[in-house]
């Protein structure tokens, strides 16, 4: 038996800190510091794969085209999410790859800029949720609306925002090439969920305005290259039902059956927990043997060893 | 002897032609026309891995990255090119692949998010000719030197710019993922000449505000992947000399010997041909055999099969 296959999909306060200025500088410091643990994983003798979110970065990359679109044109969200590939991934193959060397390690690190085939009849598109870039004031917002066909809402009293679709992962478009470099290269990829395409009628692909979870398209990602582990890193080192309040129980192992039950109850909050464990629940189901792990890249070790995280498998 | 091995370098009229609006559609329809051009290469039976360009595309994000940064941070140069890289890389691989799979190819194209080392001591960092991104008044111009530290220059009676190095390029950081990927799929790697690096005593590696020649990267790219041919795409189909004088000669076949006597003489300029024939002699020096291509798009087949273009070799 070879070595173990993870997929790492890393959580947005992985890359920033909340509280930190939303510099390149200050994600490079924070990445710094994520890197030291992946290495950890990868000198542990596993082999690993990346996915990570990009929500901060490519809001911050819309909010700056939209505010200059009178001197330069405005970048479509697809390119949008493209670029924050481009930033996100240099940033971590340059820390991880460091890291790694302190460890005498030269295992390459790199990004691939990858897409991925979402359903143009996803459900997700008749109903966009997912808000994205700058607030607008009504007035502003009906305008937009107006004059690009953007879906505008109403976002917590704080204003307006374009609201997208976030469809389910169908395809990556460049597993093969994950494939082939999986087990001599860490390989970054699916960052922010994968650039969204739908697939048209000649075969061709095309971007659209979407905005695809980050932690169901690790789980595609893990299936499709038979990955033994997903892990999701995020802020907490385990999952918990009634959480904060006083009665919260931390989840140590969990089946899916369990976890199935907890999600109808409602312990999980959307966009948040729920869709976690909905792809850990997913990945523990597509085949036996095959086990998820959510946790806090501070326990990210000590979970794949058995002692920390929560645990979900058939 | 199998397929023979093309390092293609993409110039900018491959990826937005002159005259149209700089926006993301916009090159999106140029690159599936270059598309169709790159997809004939690799149908001839040659294995491709392209280099690019990246001057108007990574312009116009600094652009809007200034411009924004009242609204939020602006990013560093060396994060403006990783953007970049995903922005077209991301717009090629799409329109490469859809151009192939209507040929019945099933070749992957993926691009690598790739940076490359320069020296720190480099001559360029003492003198930086480079101009990049907005113009400004003199008046802001030194505030801003004054404030980043950055090296302004009046650029041609349009302004003021910011100016940066454009350092030899060392070593393609991630040329073992090129390698591995090489002869069963496209790459696009080296964007824009890479995202520029100094390597520090730790061995860590730094990004760099400086613009990497893309035809000198593209050929440090062929030699370290022992291309049969370096084929750089520009806008006209031979390297001429007394070039737009009554005197123009176009040149067909040419030893490194002549192009070196013809950059002596001065018929090449600065920036624009010259860096091109400089490549082109490095790659036909670099190991008995190798030629080196300098022609069009329109004619890149042709020239490969000998009907075209300048070849350059021993």
């Amino acid at each position: 038996m070879g070595a173990k296959k993870v997929v790492i999909a890393l959580g947005g306060n992985a890359l920033q800190e909340a509280g930190t200025p939303a510099t390149a500088e200050a994600q490079l410091e924070v990445v710094r510091k994520t890197a030291k643990y992946i290495a950890d994983i990868s000198d542990k003798g596993y082999e690993v794969a990346i996915a990570h979110g990009n929500g901060p970065q490519v809001g911050r990359i819309v909010l700056a085209s939209e505010t200059a679109s009178s001197v330069t044109p405005a970048m479509p969200f697809d390119v949008c999410g493209a670029m924050s590939q481009g930033y996100i991934g240099y940033h971590i193959q340059q820390a991880l790859s460091h890291e790694l060397k302190k460890k005498g390690k030269n295992t390459p690190v790199v990004t691939l800029v990858t897409q991925v085939v979402v359903d143009k009849n996803d459900p997700g598109f008749k109903n966009p949720t997912k808000p994205i870039g700058p607030f607008y004031t009504e007035e502003e917002a009906k305008r937009i609306a107006a004059e690009k066909g953007y879906v505008m809402k109403e976002d917590a009293g704080r204003g307006w925002r374009r609201v997208v679709a976030s469809p389910t992962p169908i395809r990556i478009v460049e597993i093969d090439s994950v494939r082939k470099l999986w087990d001599s290269t860490i390989v970054i990829t699916v960052g922010g969920g994968g650039i969204p395409v739908i697939e048209k009628e000649d075969g061709s692909l095309e971007g659209v305005a979407a905005v695809i979870d980050k932690d169901l398209a690790a789980e595609r990602l893990a299936e499709d290259v038979d990955a033994d582990i997903l892990m999701i890193l995020t802020e907490v080192e385990k999952v918990s039902i009634n959480f904060r309040k006083p009665n919260q129980k931390d989840l140590d192992t969990i089946t899916v059956e369990e976890a199935e039950k907890y999600i109808e109850e409602g312990h999980f909050a959307a966009g948040s927990m729920l869709p976690k464990v909905m792809a850990a629940i997913n990945f523990a189901k597509s085949k036996p043997g095959k086990k998820a792990i959510i946790t806090s890249l501070y326990k990210a070790v000590d979970a794949l060893e058995g002692r920390a995280g929560t645990v979900i498998t058939m």
